[in-house]
């Protein structure tokens, strides 16, 4: 690692930081015009890292595979960010302290941003755009195996900021191992860490650096079916929270019953899910239950498939990321909420009932940063949530909570305007008083 | 420590959570009128921590002292809290994502505060307030010089907020020096601490837990006379930004002069800081300036004093924390703007100018959480900004920046109401398309 660079970048967030909004989005837009002129350049560099990365799973291989069309929306995806308004500058909120005397609270970039991502190509795009709309320097370090189509789309990158009129060094690529580690002691120079990748990789992250960091741990997102939900909706949405994507965050792993539905509700979403082959982990009661309803056949049928198993304590804290769900029934509404506070992760939980004050009390009191009701908890999700860019999903309880936009890379400042104001005027015997009224701006 | 009470106030911090803003206000109240009624008790204890706390400085005595006036002072600040506007339950955002499909955020309580701070009841009972008015939880740790004053009061305020109907279990009070040590590593209960203290302390606690903290380490704040500054209130705000209270960390700690107004203005504010025996770190062109001045007498009266210095690197990052200032003239804002950023600590910055656009670019690009015009840095303060209420200042860049109100004890959560919306709609080729339009609310 180049210290001397990290410097730079830090020297350079200040210039960005204070680059016009007109500057910010022309140097995007020559960003996607880059990508758009470069496509065989950076599809030959991409066949390299293909060509070198024989070990990797074919998941894993799609992900660092660029294509033509993959291109074309990265392309998009920096048109979509030109269009959203500015971050920063924003007043949030004014103060008149005194005759004279204004308090301003403006939005403003965070300084230096470090992103570690896997081996895919287009986060390394869509992390230094968010960067520059957001005016913050960015330090990039992405998987090994990614490292040629890295390279050239850094290259691009940095170009097309130097022909904008804005310091190119405020975007940097790291790429061995070492860097890594290094990165995690820069404590005096980033700002904030957005580690990407596995739960195992960002907990590795969290634990071993003093950097402030943005991310999720673990998924482990709940819905509840209340005695007053809808039997269709309640389907349709753990049918879709489970089954839509189960490789995300925000899909469903345990699937929580009120006792009174549970005979009616069981049967015919484990039939739903017997049928998709999602593999099913039941606590004593629901099994009990499904033992005695009337889709034997179908149980029969499934359990001879092995997918219908029992559920262990361990189920409820797993994040399967899979189409397995555990599915427990609960007495009540708080033992249902207690059930999601204990074992939850605090990333996304559903309820589905008819009942609004059933409703309120659930989204009220079940801590998580995203609380759903009547809708899958596949919808917790900045582009879903209109943020148009997504930095990721913070499952902390500071700074950003929930899917994190353009709005999590950026803080604030205080702004105080006088005309020759000393406190000394506001201590002691004679101290004039404090006005402290609401401006509006 | 005891693990058991920890767990009890997480779970208790979920009542307090979702408590109304008339209950939390009622024990707010309860606990003012416990320690109006029970000022003999509290000021016993307080006798005896005095008593047994002979080798401390006569400043940490006045700290640690109470007495009749700073009890009613503490009930008073309770009073000013209850009228507060509640922190919690406010849409800050809200925006349709489809028809029937609504999205909220809504700001909620952190969770569970840790907070460590010196031997100073009166800190005991302010903390605990505005964490009771922010639903938070609160694990206590005070100075252990203060054991008896502390017990008391904690007792007390636990006993009003049971009294009110909420969990007691939401305070919790830690006294021995080992339990320092055990709560740096409870990053599984808590989720925010706060550190008050000595600048060696706070450094001390952030390089030593994984737990998200809010506190400053620092105070490096400069004055910047521009060379369109009027004399006067370049002498009044360096005046009382310097000697008004020179021991908190919102005093000046460096002068930057214009060079061209330092031959007028320099002579005046070394005479004004000499008759107050400021002790003064001069660069080598505020000597030569200095010593070709009409002054030479007060000069030559200061140099026998010993307190005019000349300063060395070393001056322009030390927060003196004391009547002690460095002073420098630089040859433009864009020095005085890089010396700030460099040696600065983020804390709070000021400018003197009558020239617009040269304070606006001061302010734009000065990269710290308070930036000033014509005032004194001093007012960088919770209190002076009309937060009612100061949890302390952070020079962090995320979460909380400047001085921390209520709203730094807030975080909030997304609510998202459906009517069984489902992603599989708004995906595949079929998809619906989102609405995304703000809701006003």
């Amino acid at each position: 690692m180049n210290l001397d660079n990290i410097r730079k970048a830090k020297v350079g967030s200040i210039e960005l930081a204070n680059a016009s909004i007109r500057m910010k989005n022309n140097a995007l837009k020559l960003i996607a015009d880059a990508l758009s002129k470069n496509k065989k350049k950076i599809l030959n560099a991409n066949k390299k890292d293909i060509y070198l990365a024989k070990g990797l799973s074919k998941a894993l291989l799609k992900r660092l595979e660029l294509d033509s069309v993959k291109i074309d929306e990265m392309v998009k995806g920096i048109k979509k960010l030109i269009k959203l308004d500015n971050p920063v500058g924003n007043v949030l909120s004014a103060v008149e302290i005194d005759k004279g005397l204004e308090l301003y609270k403006v939005s403003c970039p965070i300084g230096v941003i470090g992103v570690i991502f896997e081996s895919r190509p287009d986060a390394l795009v869509q992390i230094s755009s968010l960067c520059v709309k957001s005016g913050n320097a960015v330090i990039l370090k992405g998987g090994s195996e990614a490292t040629n189509s890295n390279r050239v789309l850094f290259n691009l990158i940095r170009s097309a900021i130097a022909k904008a009129g804005l310091p190119e060094a405020v975007v940097e690529l790291m790429q061995t191992r070492e860097d890594v580690k290094a990165i995690l002691k820069l404590n005096d120079y980033i700002d904030l860490l957005v580690p990407r990748g596995s739960n195992k990789f960002v907990k590795y992250i969290m634990d071993n650096t003093k950097i402030p960091v943005l991310g999720h741990s673990e998924g482990v997102c709940h819905v509840y079916v209340d005695k007053d939900a809808k039997l269709g909706t309640a389907v349709n949405v753990c049918f879709d929270a489970k089954c839509q994507y189960a490789a995300v965050c925000n899909a469903m792993e345990t699937l929580l019953v009120h006792k009174s539905i549970a005979k009616r509700f069981l049967p015919v979403i484990i039939r739903k899910y017997s049928e998709t082959n999602v593999e099913m982990r039941l606590d004593d009661e629901s099994r009990l239950i499904l033992e005695k309803s009337v889709n034997k056949k179908i149980i029969n049928n499934y359990k001879n498939k092995k997918t219908l198993k029992k559920a262990t304590g361990k189920d409820w804290k797993t994040e399967y990321n899979d189409m397995i769900v555990s599915i427990k029934v609960v007495s009540d509404l708080d033992e249902a909420i207690d059930h999601i506070n204990q074992y939850g992760s605090g990333h996304t939980d559903a309820i589905v009932t008819e009942n609004k004050s059933v409703a309120n009390k659930f989204m009220d009191v079940v801590d998580s940063g995203s609380v759903m009701w009547n809708c899958s908890t596949r919808f917790s999700d900045g582009f879903r949530y209109g943020f148009g860019a997504e930095v990721g999903i913070s499952t902390h309880k500071i700074h950003a909570r929930g899917p994190v936009g353009l709005e999590g890379l950026t803080i604030y400042k205080y702004k105080v305007i006088g005309t020759g104001h000393v406190v000394s005027d506001y201590s002691g015997r004679k101290a004039k008083k404090f006005i402290h009224r609401k401006i509006k701006w």
